[in-house]
């Protein structure tokens, strides 16, 4: 049994204990009034690595006001000639809504039947104390680390990490690395690892439609005037075929096509279809002709309606043709579209088709993301792959998300560097639902995985 | 000068104080906390009918939960080988919302300018009060009346008369009359009469798009499944054409085509269009080709959205897939539609055009009403006509609206007669808004003119 490893057992009692400490503050980013919360746990985290042996712990400011919430940076360099690992992370959580759904409080952890139930515990708190654990078994056991690590742990990835993209701009340098690890993500299930190469990037909009400068009388105007609603219908459905294709003019031009390798990767993971189909309660799946449905989620562009609103919603009759219709739009995009790109081609798309009699606005929403997609076999994957291997006695999954992360394109588009998904999450835990919960067995095979994994890195040098 | 004008100015000061107390009941028919006023308004009705000599005056239960108003009844039948006259109004009002815009409270009345300023004043409690008055100033100058006269004053009208039909079914035959005067209208100016002739049906309804069983993430599903708000915007748009022409099959079909006749008498009414169009701020009008803007909206009917709703509606984004998106759909109707074959066609479109991976309920809404047109040479429409020469000197205008009053439609489905608009309210005296107001000159003219007209109704001879 290696030293770190006898460490890890000897200590497991009290890295519970630490963690649950941990999952006390309710550092909810969204909420303006958790802000102190957020802060807290932030210098909990900093409190965390110092002990753990990690040098130059410092709380970092990504902006002057909400929700420019601090990242936790520190970092140990004395590997000279190795590669350098950033570990990524966060402690901020999603909020509790609906709280009465809950069994227990979310901020007062229980452990039942070997799980931790709390806010946070898999989403990320449990799962990005795993690192620093690991850095600390190594640290205390060998005396020193195998690669060179710094340390990336923020504050708003729940709420899309808006302050980011200018912070990390702004302190290149100092985040220069080789690789990216990132312990925000999970396995594909208890038994099966997964190595996950690609992320959907995200663009959104408000559409604004605007007739007559008052809601007036469909009885006296009806017939006579552009309905605010029917345009914002008609605008809408002409940006979408029936058959779910999207009809914006270039929508799909930067769009990689999938490799015939890409298909064969993403067949190969098995997929119940039917059964998803039944547990959302629809007659039938549906979307883009040509691909399956995993395609279409994982290596497909889409344009969804978030929302939509105008004129009346309550019970009853409201004889009214409103002034105003509003509809919310977010776009998910892969390789190599980009954000900027397809919201001008949306905007073209739009003053094309606007309907006569109205006049439309369009508000885009600051936060986009590029999608994300690195190489199946970057040396990053390989080592993971191996640390895979033996502990589960399994090859990984090459899978992909439709979610997006902000964190791993800004990474990549900034410092040129792709990031490994490491954590230990399952994707049963409820993440940003009631009863959020971390398998424990899982808190301890990933403080055990990324010791193996840091000792692999060390043996790929340099790149 | 006739025994009943010098009663009528006699009487004046005393018949403004009357309207003034009647004004200060706060009778606003939608909303069950003032269901007692409403029957305070009725219970005013009957006591100032009985004082006015009308005989077997009555409160009729109309239902016996809310929103069952009562009607007032009252008839004086000695007119015999007479027509008998039924008139109509009523004593329920709008609610006031919102009340800070107006300059004095709604129920609380102030004369300003020769203006009485109060909730209902022109809509339709001074207009009604005034054939009453009439009546009274004939009986007491005359000792009879010319005609036999019924009185039907209800107290629904603002919530679109709910439990009239049954009641009217179930007391056919005490309603019996050659013909209606409604005393709920107005002319079309101060200098300009007006007999209207036509008014539109109404037909309603709710559409509920269902897709997933619940709210889902739109990186996660999107692309591989059907989108509710997309099904949604998908089978309104397949509602209308882009030129705004209704594209449900057969919603013309029962369209009783304008005559040249009926052309000329719309096209003969000045309409100042560009006023319009600049009034509601909108840089064109827009409707159906091949009709006028003022053919549209008083002889062509209407598939208008009146709200729409689904998904997220707040500040920023949420990349949800929602699990329903809804509707509300009117339809304005002209003779000879019949709004039940309406929806059953409406119901007929949308489940030939649900499109796949949703399902989709429609809430039929119960209150429906008939398109209303009239001769425009009825003998009563005549007798109005020589009473309005004599007044305005100047032929009336035979004008439509819009809009749509269920009584009309119903007396004449019921009781086979039609209604003569008789009413001394203007358009400028913001009905349903803050501030209405009611003419004191009109008040009076009103008067004057029910006195003439009963007297040239006499002349008709029963038809």
């Amino acid at each position: 049994m290696p030293a770190w490893q006898a460490y890890l057992d000897e200590n497991k009692t009290r890295f519970t204990d630490e963690m649950l400490d941990f999952l006390r503050i309710p550092s909810i980013s969204s909420l303006p009034e958790h802000a102190a919360d957020v802060r807290q746990a932030g210098e909990w985290v900093v409190r965390r690595m110092q002990a753990a042996g990690i040098e130059n712990v410092a709380m970092m400011e990504t902006g002057d006001r909400f929700p420019g919430h601090p990242v936790v940076y520190g970092d140990w360099l004395h590997a000279p000639g190795k590669p350098t690992v950033l570990i990524y992370g966060h402690f901020d959580v999603q909020p509790v809504d609906p709280v009465d759904l809950w069994d227990s409080p979310p901020f007062e952890p229980v452990i039942k039947d070997g799980r931790v139930y709390a806010r946070g515990s898999n989403d990320d708190k449990g799962n990005m104390l795993v690192p620093i654990l690991a850095v600390e078994a190594l640290l205390q056991s060998e005396g020193k680390l195998p690669v060179n690590i710094k340390f990336f742990i923020e504050g708003q990835e729940e709420i899309g990490s808006p302050t980011l993209p200018p912070f990390v701009a702004a302190n290149q340098d100092k985040f220069i690395c080789d690789m990216v690890l990132s312990a925000d993500g999970g396995q594909w299930s208890d038994t099966q690892p997964e190595l996950a190469v690609a992320l959907r990037g995200l663009c959104a909009m408000q559409i604004n439609v605007t007739g007559p400068n008052r809601d007036v009388h469909s009885g006296m105007a009806g017939g006579a005037i552009q309905n605010p609603i029917h345009a914002l219908v008609r605008l809408l459905d002409s940006m979408r075929n029936p058959d779910g294709k999207i009809a914006v003019e270039g929508f799909y031009d930067q769009v990689r096509a999938l490799t015939e390798e890409e298909r064969e990767q993403i067949a190969a993971i098995p997929y119940k279809e039917e059964e998803y189909r039944a547990q959302l309660g629809l007659s039938a799946l549906f979307g883009e002709p040509g691909y399956s449905t995993r395609e279409r989620t994982w290596a497909r562009p889409t344009l969804e309606l978030n929302g939509i609103w105008g004129g009346f919603q309550g019970k009853g009759t409201k004889t009214v043709i409103p002034s105003t219709a509003h509809a919310k739009i977010t776009c998910r995009l892969v390789a190599d579209q980009d954000p900027a790109q397809v919201i001008e081609r949306l905007q073209a798309h739009i003053a094309k088709h606007t309907p006569a009699g109205v006049q439309i606005t369009v508000d885009v929403e600051a936060s986009a993301s590029k999608p994300y997609l690195m190489p199946a076999d970057h040396p990053g994957n390989d080592a993971a792959r191996d640390v895979h291997l033996e502990l589960y006695g399994k090859e990984p999954y090459y899978a992909r998300s439709g979610g997006s992360i902000p964190f791993c394109a800004l990474f990549h588009t900034m410092l040129g560097v792709y990031t490994v998904n490491f954590g230990f999450a399952l994707p049963d835990e409820r993440q940003h639902s009631p009863n959020e919960f971390f398998r424990l067995h899982n808190f301890e095979k990933g403080q055990k995985a990324y010791c193996m994994l840091l000792h692999r890195l060390s043996q790929i040098g340099k790149p």
